[in-house]
């Protein structure tokens, strides 16, 4: 056996620096000579005295291996001896990769739409919508809830806990909701997830099947057309005017939808506030056709100007809405929690279902973030962050009115981001490609249609991340990098 | 207009407790008095100065109040005043309402399979499979390890991370499996997901389109299958024999697969190893197939027998095998970090797909992870837990050979569960029902079965979070309880 297995090593170690057994080395090589065809199918191997006489082990350690070859059916062991099993040649699985190294990967269907996607370049962060101010981020509070959660909570909340998330956490976000946001709802029907694109594909999951409709805002927020497009909906987009989605009377015949998103409080990314008459009609509309509002509350909490604008969960009552939120944005991203209410006769209905979809999990977490609010920590931080955003937003508006003038900008009394619409001859991806190796991270307004119109050129600048002091010289930049682009399509002319 | 909207109370407060604003007051009886009907289409308000005399608050109170309907869209503003917008009539919503709640909703058909599911009872646990000692977790290496995370890691670790997860622990990830289990990959093939379920998930959406059909092990986890439901697949059911799963040479052309999920070093429930000539046959079949191997190695890191039996992924070069594994049995449950190790190819593929369908973050959980690998403390944890559970499973065998005697006992060699066959005049529904009422939580093994045989009729017991001083009691319950079942039904007949 020694010509074909080789002889073994006292002193081997692994890759890894750490000693290899003898009984170890003695199976892999067996193993290798067996799949490398050197000991062939009904081979007779000898027996374990023999074999550890050849190789100057001791006879246990090639019991041990024979018996461990026997239970990985390398071998089979009778009182007659052990012998080679017959597996399929290692050449023809050769020949059978090769074949499949030469044919195309059969990828999902869904993935398609995602192969359009330019992604983003790392590294840029300045004016990038959606990011918030980690600096200004209270971490000390944070880590003091944390530490609480964890003294108070530990070891059980290492175990799985209840599908929908902690009660306590969701208690906090539904008496939040209550007060903040005019939504009708008890923690029974907060679901915690892991941020609004989870919320979306819970959403789907539980409402749709493949091939459904779902509308979107036409522009609107990628993340639920990702996430319509992972649950094989068909997407219709539906156009945004100043009042909102605007729904072509005839939609609800020619496109049936099951699901329709929006975010009525601050359309994303043009900011417009759905206003309370296609509110009213949306749910009318929706209750007769059977079908169900996403409410996307996504930065109803940064209101800037003037009382906040109720939800429409709230307007009337048992509307046919989830609420979605989350808490990336008023948090911090990492986090990853967001939720949705549920109506309350689809979260008792739902109950085994989610069990069996959601395994709840990250406990510590959602304690110390039920302690926060609780605690009023998180209302001041968002009065804090409150005051902030609008302090840069003021500060972005007054760049965009200096280098972009005549500049139309869009939305504002919310939220952590302003639309600067382009004119047609400075193309936004364009722009927004020359940004990024610069380390701006705007991004462009097309990229948020479907089927982009003219009106869709522009720039989505966010302010939450960039301090009020740099906002002026990164918009500057931006406006000189327009100019050049402007400039090269007039000389190409 | 104080007949419509009554008068403003200058000391009001929510239900929270906090005060109600006279313009928030104001808003909301206006707001009311619109959706109410009271204040019709076309009607005109009173000039501010007007409303503001009438009410006694401030005439600026008003205009603000006036502006945000305006913004809502309750009202529209010009030169010739202020008069209220046609809103669908609030009554015709009521009636739409009724009709809603009179038809069903109409949820996902994937929702339907879960409908037979029976909910566990809360609060039992003893001989519960698939938890894990909590009480001997290192919590103190642990804490350790999250406050090295923090200190180097914030706050930019709030931010946003690598969709993929943290490279540092998808090295960590890497460089384990290369070692302990044979695993040919490296860090850029490891995407860390929530856990061996959102890994299954994430193997479904990549791969596969609805209807596709996916092989499952049976009896086998029942997580695959809420998966592939979840993913609208045609699940097929393939036996377990004693060398795993076993495929009918028929079954590629009847029921071609996309995916297969198979448990191949500890099959779940009946721990059988699959042997190396069935592993070599799914992998040549598959590739012809054009079909894709899951590997959930879910306990492979208990071995208490003899050496590791390696991984079907690293059997031989560019297997198509999607490998999963997660830390919610080796860590903790709550802790949510799993991961897939993709194929070379398809990792590179894959990459801006996966970028829109995952978020990252948990980044300072994922950084402590991995810094707890690194440091040695996940080894050392692994080899006690092992010593452990060991001790614990022999107990469990020898409390079932005294009391369930002559049993036949499955699986054992990893992991934290044995399975116990039932005769058949002991229905195992019915002996999991009665244990749950004393706290005790085995699982029925025909409840791990599509279509349950003669065979699967059984229990499947854990003994990773009870004491081997605790298992001999609960046993002997357990056999008493038995014993009751078997005398009724013999009363019955």
């Amino acid at each position: 056996m020694i010509e074909i297995i080789g002889p073994l090593a006292h002193d081997a170690v692994t890759s890894a620096g750490k000693p290899l057994s003898l009984q170890r080395q003695l199976i892999e090589r067996l193993q290798q000579a067996i799949l490398g065809g050197r000991l062939p199918a009904g081979a007779w191997l000898p027996s374990s005295r023999l074999l550890a006489a050849e190789l100057g082990v001791s006879r246990n350690t090639v019991v041990i291996a024979y018996d461990h070859l026997v239970a990985e059916g390398y071998v089979l062991a009778d009182r007659k001896g052990t012998r080679v099993t017959s597996l399929s040649s290692p050449a023809a699985h050769a020949d059978a990769q090769q074949e499949a190294a030469a044919s195309e990967v059969a990828y999902a269907a869904r993935l398609e739409p995602f192969a359009a996607i330019r992604p983003q370049r790392e590294g840029a962060s300045l004016l990038m919508p959606g990011t918030p101010a980690l600096d200004r981020f209270p971490l000390a509070a944070w880590r003091r809830s944390l530490e609480r959660a964890m003294e108070h909570a530990l070891p059980h909340a290492l175990g799985y806990g209840p599908a929908a998330g902690e009660p306590a956490l969701r208690d906090a976000i539904a008496a939040h909701l209550r007060i903040a946001r005019g939504v009708r709802c008890d923690g029974s029907q907060v679901v915690i997830t892991e941020g609004a694109q989870e919320s979306l594909n819970l959403c789907v999951r539980l409402l749709t099947n493949p091939g459904d409709i779902a509308w979107v805002e036409e522009p609107g927020y990628r993340g639920a057309k990702a996430s319509f497009n992972l649950g094989d909906l068909k997407t219709v987009p539906m156009r945004v005017d100043p009042e909102g989605i605007a729904v072509p009377p005839d939609a609800w015949r020619v496109n049936p939808p099951k699901l329709i998103y929006t975010s009525p409080a601050h359309q994303y990314p043009t900011g417009a506030v759905l206003s309370v008459a296609r509110r009213l009609e949306l749910i009318a509309q929706a209750r007769r056709a059977g079908a169900w509002l996403i409410e996307d509350d996504y930065d109803g909490e940064f209101r800037h100007t003037g009382e906040p604008i109720a939800s429409m969960q709230g307007l009337v009552a048992d509307a046919p809405v989830l609420y979605v939120g989350s808490f990336s944005k008023t948090m911090f991203p990492a986090l990853r929690i967001g939720f949705v209410v549920l109506p309350r006769s689809m979260a008792a209905h739902t109950r085994v279902a989610l069990q069996e979809m959601l395994r709840g999990g990250h406990r510590l977490d959602q304690l110390a973030l039920a302690h926060f609010i609780e605690a009023g920590e998180f209302g001041r931080h968002l009065g804090r962050m409150r005051r902030l955003y609008r302090e840069r937003q003021q500060a972005l508006r007054e760049a965009l009115g200096v280098h972009f003038a005549p500049a139309q900008i869009l939305g504002g009394h919310c939220g952590m981001h302003l639309t600067l619409r382009l004119p047609r001859h400075i193309a936004d991806r364009a722009l927004v490609e020359r940004a990024e190796a610069q380390r701006l991270a705007p991004r462009a307004l097309s990229s948020f249609a479907l089927q982009p119109s003219d009106e869709d050129n522009g720039l989505v600048i966010g302010y939450g991340n960039t301090p009020a002091e740099q906002i002026a010289a990164a918009v500057s930049q931006l406006a000189d990098m327009a100019r050049e682009l402007a400039a090269q399509r007039k000389s190409k002319r």
